[in-house]
Formats: C-alpha cells, sequence, structure tokens
C-alpha cells in the first residue's frame, strides 16, 4: 500500500460552505429550520448539488430522493469508497447536524482536486433524505431505504400533518430520482463508508478532545409503562389506603436510573415523558403512563435492562397492590462499527498528531443503516455543551477542520486499497 | 338537665326525601350534577324550602344565599343549635355529598315533630350556598361569608366560566337574600353547629364501623414546586453528565411520601399533578413542575412537613446541579372541632349503643368555617370504597339513619342546655 501525503482540508472554504447552506432556512437565533423535502430542502439540495458539479463530480439520484455525487477513480469497476450525511433539519435544528459530513465529504473532493489526487477507487458523496423525520417517520428514511431497513413503498407513503405524501413532496421539489435505491450491480455497497458529525452529546467536550472514533452505536429498547392505581381524594385517605399511581411511576423513574448506571459507561436510561390522570392537585393520581429509553452498545446489555425493568415493576406492583403493564413500542440493535473502518480512521488521527477517544453514538444516524450493506465508521467532533438539534447548536472552527482532516485521511487510505 | 328519651330518625322517610332530591339534576350514571346557583339549584332549594315549611320552619335568606330554617324553642332568646351542609354538587357528583347533612337535619325536625317535643333552645337547618366550588371559587363560599373568611363583596363577583358573576346568578334564581350575613343581634351565633356528611375516605368502611366522632379538620399547606434541570437527549448523553430534572421530581414524589408517613395516622402527603418539558420520550427532561399538598392536623405537624421538604429540595438542587424553587400556593389552619359537640355526639353514639371511632376530616366542610363562629363537630358515616365527588358515590340505608340518629341525640343534648 502505498502511504499518502497527510493532505489537508481547506478550513475556510469548509467553514464558508457551512455558512452558505446555513443561510437556506435560517433563523433569526442563528439556527436552521429546514424540514425534509420542503421549498427550503430543495434550494439546499440545488445549492450542494451545484458545488457537486462544479468539483467535477458526476450526481445521480435514486427514487427515495438520496443524492449520488461520484468522483471516478483509476479503477471504476472497484466499489467505492464513500460519505456523507443529511442536509434536512429538525424544526429548530442548528447548522452543524448532517450538514457537516455532507460538506466534509465535498471538501475531500476539493482536496483531492487541487492536489491532482485521483484515487484507485471511487469516491462517492452521499446527501440522504429525510434523517431526522421531524416531517414524515420513520427517522433516517432515505438510508433506511437504500440499506433495506424498510420500504421504498412504506417510505413514499409516510403522509406529513397535513396529509401530503413523501413521493409528492419529492415530485414537488424534482427530487425523485430513477435510480433504483440500494446497492446494484451497477453501483455495488461501498467498500468503506464514513460519516463525520458533531456528537451531539457532551463527553468529547468533557474530555477536552477532538476527535471521538466512532466504534458503534447504542442499541435502543423503548417502552410505554402503564400505571393503574385508584384516583382519591388527597385530603380524607389516609397513607396505607393509597394505590398511588404517581409514588409508583416516581420508583419506576429511578429503578431505570440505577439500571442504567450498573451498565456504566454506556447504558443510558431515560424517563423523557409523563403523563398523570386526573392530573389535579388535591388527587391521589389513578394513572400515570410513563416512557422509558434503554439504550445499551450490547445486545445482551439491552436484554438485562428489560427484564431488571419488567422483575422491578412486577414487585411493585404486587408490593403497592396496583397494576403495572409494560408495553416494548420501539428497538433498534445495537451497531458495531467496521474495524477496517476504525483503522483507517485511528491511522489518519495518528498520522495528523490528533488526540482522540473511543466513543459510542448514543442517537441514530445514516452510517448506522449503511452499516448494514457496508463496512461503515463515524467520525465524531466536540459541539458546544453538547447541544444539538436546537438553535444554539455550535461547533469551533477547528473541530470542523480536525475532523474532515480526519475524514480525508481515512477516504484516502480505503480509496487506495 | 332533663334525660330525653332516645328519639329515633325514620330511616324510610330521610332515604326518600334524599332520592326525591337526588332527582333533580341526575345523571344516567346514577349521580347528580346541580351546580351551584343554576336553575337545577333553584329547583332543589325549592323543593327543600317546600319540605322545610311543610315542617312548620321560618325561613330566612342571607345576602349570599344561604338558606335557614328555624324552629323556634321554648326560649327564643337563646342561642339557636344549628346542623346543615349544602346541595350543589361537583359536575360529576353524587347523591350523597351535602344533601345527606341537610336532609339529615330535615329529619331530625320533623322527629322532633313527630314527638311533639320543644327543645329550650331553637333548632336551624342550613343550607350553605356553593360549597362545591365547581362553578364559583373560592369553595364552602356560604359559609365562608358567613364566618367572616371572606367578604360578602368577594364572594359576589366570583365569575364562572361564562362571565356570570355570583350575584348574578343569585338574583336569576331569586335566593339572593337581604339577610346580612354572618351572626346577629336578631340571629346570635350558634350554641353548637353539627354537620352529618359522608366521610369521602375509606377509614370507617376499612375499619368496618358506621360512625366517625370528627375530631378536627387537617389543616393544608400546597406548593408549587419547579424543577430546573438541562433538556439533552437521552442518547447521546452519559448519566453522569445528566441535568435530569425527572429523576429529580422522583425523589420528591418519594420524600413526600417519606415525610407523610413519619407523620402518621393522620398526616398526608400528596404530589397529585405534573408536568413536564419537552416530555418527549427521547429527550431528559429539562423541567418539572409538580405540585405538593400537605396536610396535618396540627399546625406545628404542617410546619415540619414543609420544612423538610424545603431542607431535601436543597440538598437535592445541591446535589444534582439543577435548581429548585418552592412556592406555596395555598394553606389553610388545622381546625379542632369543640370537646362540647363531641362530648354530645359521644353520649348519643353510648346511648344509640353505636359503635364509632374518631376521625379527622381530609377535606374542608361548611363545618370548618362555621367553626371560626360556633362551637361545632361533625359526625361522619362510611360511603362506598372512600369514593365521593363521582356518580358512583354511594351510602348504606343503615349508615344514613345511623348518623341522623346520632345528629338527632346530640341536637337534643344542646338545645335543651
Amino acid at each position: 500500500m502505498a502511504s499518502t501525503p497527510a493532505l489537508q482540508v481547506h478550513s475556510a472554504r469548509l467553514w464558508d460552505s457551512l455558512m452558505a447552506l446555513a443561510q437556506i432556512g435560517a433563523t433569526d437565533k442563528g439556527g436552521v429550520r429546514r424540514l425534509a423535502l420542503t421549498e427550503l430542502d430543495r434550494q439546499a439540495r440545488d445549492l450542494v448539488c451545484g458545488w457537486f458539479r462544479d468539483a467535477g463530480l458526476k450526481l445521480r439520484v435514486d427514487q427515495i430522493g438520496n443524492v449520488f455525487a461520484r468522483r471516478e477513480g483509476s479503477n471504476p469497476k472497484l466499489a467505492a469508497v464513500a460519505t456523507g450525511s443529511h442536509i434536512d433539519t429538525q424544526p429548530s435544528g442548528g447548522k452543524f447536524d448532517g450538514n457537516y459530513g455532507v460538506l466534509a465529504g465535498l471538501e475531500v473532493v476539493r482536496c483531492l482536486n487541487d492536489a491532482g489526487l485521483v484515487t484507485k477507487r471511487p469516491i462517492e458523496v452521499c446527501i440522504w433524505t429525510n434523517e431526522e423525520g421531524s416531517r414524515f417517520t420513520p427517522v433516517m428514511m432515505g438510508s433506511g431505504v437504500w440499506a433495506g431497513a424498510f420500504s421504498l413503498e412504506h417510505a413514499q407513503q409516510a403522509r406529513d400533518t397535513a396529509g401530503i405524501t413523501v413521493l409528492e413532496a419529492l415530485r414537488q421539489i424534482a427530487y425523485e430520482g430513477s435510480v433504483p435505491c440500494g446497492p446494484s450491480n451497477e453501483y455495488p455497497s461501498y467498500h468503506a463508508y464514513f460519516e463525520a458529525h458533531i456528537e451531539q452529546g457532551p463527553v468529547l467536550e468533557d474530555a477536552n478532545l477532538p476527535i471521538g472514533e466512532v466504534i458503534g452505536a447504542l442499541g435502543q429498547r423503548w417502552f410505554d409503562v402503564r400505571i393503574h392505581g385508584m384516583d382519591a381524594h388527597a385530603g380524607p385517605t389516609p397513607m396505607h389506603l393509597r394505590k398511588d399511581a404517581m409514588l409508583a411511576a416516581a420508583a419506576i423513574v429511578q429503578e431505570v436510573n440505577s439500571i442504567a448506571l450498573s451498565h456504566s459507561p454506556y447504558g443510558r436510561g431515560t424517563v423523557g415523558s409523563l403523563r398523570v390522570e386526573p392530573n389535579s392537585r388535591n388527587v391521589i393520581p389513578g394513572f400515570v403512563q410513563c416512557s422509558v429509553d434503554f439504550r445499551h452498545p450490547e445486545l445482551e446489555g439491552l436484554i438485562d435492562m428489560e427484564a431488571r425493568l419488567r422483575r422491578f415493576a412486577e414487585q411493585l406492583a404486587a408490593q403497592r397492590r396496583l397494576d403495572i403493564d409494560i408495553e416494548k413500542v420501539t428497538e433498534f440493535a445495537p451497531c458495531k462499527f467496521s474495524s477496517a473502518c476504525l483503522d483507517a480512521i485511528g491511522q489518519s488521527i495518528k498520522t495528523l498528531g490528533l488526540s482522540s477517544m473511543p466513543i459510542v453514538s448514543g442517537a441514530g444516524h445514516d452510517a448506522v443503516y449503511v452499516a448494514r450493506q457496508a463496512p461503515s465508521a463515524m467520525i465524531f467532533i466536540p459541539c458546544k455543551d453538547g447541544i444539538s438539534h436546537n438553535e444554539i447548536e455550535d461547533a469551533r472552527p477547528e473541530h470542523i477542520e480536525a475532523g474532515a482532516n480526519v475524514l480525508l485521511g481515512a477516504m484516502i487510505q480505503m480509496a487506495q486499497q
């Protein structure tokens, strides 16, 4: 394998592209509101696709609107090395979530162009459709269809709150492509897929490190817990004769936390939503429904978390003379990223002399679906206060640059194989 | 003092009156919907006032619509012995709450008439206006004005959700009286006031006893607790970097319960309502507001409960690096009923050979305000499953009878003094 010179990205160019893209759907508070398949999404796609063309890339669009921008390799028959992310945002989103991954990919291409370097394998930059899922569910729609996680038809028929389907919206913005979704004979699955992304969590900032080598994504199991007690007047009902659903819910909340703590450092347990009936200050609650969100990098961990929750709820119900039922509403298997891709990332970090740590992604990303079809890994950079999905989302230019440099090095390495 | 023969109420007559009154505003599920100062309230007042007149009572109505039905004593100059309650109901109320107290008073008068017994002191039966507070706040409005807890003007200006004032509603149903509210030279405060009522709690049923001697009413202190954490994604945020307002709220809920348990048997602590922001299943809650309702028969008890809540919240906030503020939204002082009235009740129970227990009222009643102006006590009877403020509220005829007999005996005893 040829040793590759440590090419460096053009930091200001990447930053300027990010800021230009952030103008489309810019909010007063410095964020971006650019929901999937809206007119603003079209404008953003047109802008980025223009840049792709300017960089000499050949575009194709598939039936769910994913955009693939290809830089041919010296051996076009070989499977490409790809990178990308999404450019749709949350309703109150930031400038970096997704956009960074796409434009870091563009910057990689621009660097290769500047250096006149033709890689052995083709390079592709992907824009995945509707990663956020804010307008249409499911989330990570484009990469999910590409990877076969769910069908094209299922995705096309999803409707927004106005009743508009994904298919209609794709046609409205003229991004319904003709290319079949997923790897094909013509475009086989990738040799490697990388995705650079802001961490969307506080770990790197807390550790004061510019780069996270993302070894995988947490599996998730989500539950609805329904507690049926008996509502009664807060005054006349003595403590020992109560069937207080709120008190039982409090025990569940604390147990979810204990279970997650016992699976340190990667286990997560969250009760994010809770609904009380009748929710009156002088009535003992007869009913509480709360959500439970468990995350763990190992399937065994998720299984243990769920079993402990169910056991605890059973004991609690017996002890407190009330009924508790637990419904699993969603599950995602844990994802382990490719060691070959992680090796390339590690090599790139080493060449650049950067500090880093291994990290797991707590959230879903397009790379998690792409990983079902191609060796994949992600590169995280810190974001301010760990905040994302918020207009105040922010990231530092030196971290933006560092992450793109790691991506560039890793992609060249894999593309020369 | 002359020994009084143990007169007994006419159980079927009392029951029939209760059932007849329950027809006015009767609901499909066997309950009653008869909000204060509505046309249905007028019909109910007219019916009961007709019965009062048939029993030879002289009626007067005060400026807040309280009705007083008087049976003259052999010495009309003496302060009267009174009983009563209310005939307005909750929106989904029952047949017995309030109505029982008024009609048990009517039955006492009918018995005295049947026996041709003229008591030394006058006897009065009161219908207090708007005890429930469902249409107009504050609750216990008529007895509150009578006792000077708040002003007539304040009460008259209260508006329902349609903007109608109490004064307008009183005039619409022609129950704005001309008698000034409260004790006067002509009608001095009562020598004794009794109120028979369903327990609205599960204690008597649980103890399998027909009568509760109500020694007082719990004082109340209500709070809003606001917990300010930091919302963050449930996935990317490790457990040790969270400021989870829900987890803190769970600790508050459990502490409120512990504080109440440490004040057994009469202390009560309830978190009845809770609001979460953003209340999304995969977001760590950044904000929770919950209510706290503490009740205790002693002022010292309430003070201790509040102090412990505040101390706990302070420690919790420091420990979990979040902000907690506590606002007191309401307080009622504990009420101790008159030992003279309770002695009369105890004597009546003994004469009748009934079993009973001392009990505290956890809820507010007209008697709690009347007690500010006159020696007062209450008589509780069990209600089915402790349920009240509900269309399925129910009470057994033998308990209805027993409570009225206790009332009859106690009133005769005090009225002969």
